[in-house]
């Protein structure tokens, strides 16, 4: 899983049929430090997540895991909002 | 899930059987900013994009989900297109 | 799915039994410009392609799809041969 | 799989609901050098890892393997703690 | 699939019960000119692949099905050794 900043949502009226109903967040991956990582990701959201959160998320078929029986057909999912993160001084 | 624009498509006669009349178009990844991020990739469409519309996609074997029960050999799938995106001021 | 040219192919005398008699071709990516993306991969040929031929390619699970019921222990597989490709002028 | 250091860790008070209970390290992927290679995850861990301690870890759904038969949402888990590595002078 | 080179090995002797007995090999991925490609990543292996040998590998779930039916948590398994490889002049 990665760390990222909700940064916006995606409209989309025309979809997979599995797809209505469910939130289409636009993610920016972050690294331990905060900083971006990569480019920005479409990802489903099963926690309640809003822009300007960080959170983690998952990618893969592992992201339709919370929407079962239902196989939404996603590879990037929001599965839980960060309080903080703590890096050790190792 | 990715932002992409769709650029072009892909002829070929000789394939597994299971992608006859599956539409196979070339898109390219487009970031939060709406440019080029990446390179081209060859998706199968399952709601009707065209040439020069945004859409968005999925990686992997969920891309073979709208298409289900056949096991299409596919891993990039077009489940949507963009109507717009918001990004936040966060 | 990721469209590539045929550059060779892989000998290889001891490998998983599910992997005999299977084709297994070196292929380089390239993108929709025709030039190379990335490193060169060894790929599940399922639809008889050849040395100097562009295909399109799977990765992932998806590239066993072609020999079921066998799974076949690959990653990437070709599942077509590419007579054409046209890039609009969106 | 890849060898990672843990760095850190995740506090989540919100997440998905088969996520209770389960460890979140932040980790800093290595290569065969010990540097570090690309940038921090947030993995599972079923082998109690601790910050500091040099690990391996497996992306994708068999991360979720060690946990079975709860299908928890997750694409990166430590399987293994490194006593110690050689590199062979090849 | 990828050529690789093996390269070392690991040792861990606290890891996930599943992983008892399986060889983790150090491999560094190579692309067709024989040069490295990207970082080191630890491989299970099923073919007997020692130190300095090409190998070719495969990444993902289907790393583990030369292990079926024990769900071995893996992404990486040397499934071939490589006796020579051939770039035709195209």
């Amino acid at each position: 899983m990665q760390m990222a900043r909700v940064i916006g949502d995606v409209v989309a009226s025309r979809k997979d049929s599995l797809l209505t109903a469910v939130p289409l967040l636009l993610i920016q991956p972050i690294g331990a430090d905060g900083q971006s990582v990569g480019h920005a990701l479409v990802a489903v959201d099963s926690v309640g997540a809003g822009a300007g959160e960080t959170v983690f998320f998952v990618r893969g078929k592992e992201a339709s895991f919370p929407f079962h029986p239902v196989d939404v057909p996603t590879d990037a999912g929001i599965v839980g909002i960060v309080d903080h993160w703590h890096v050790a001084a190792v």
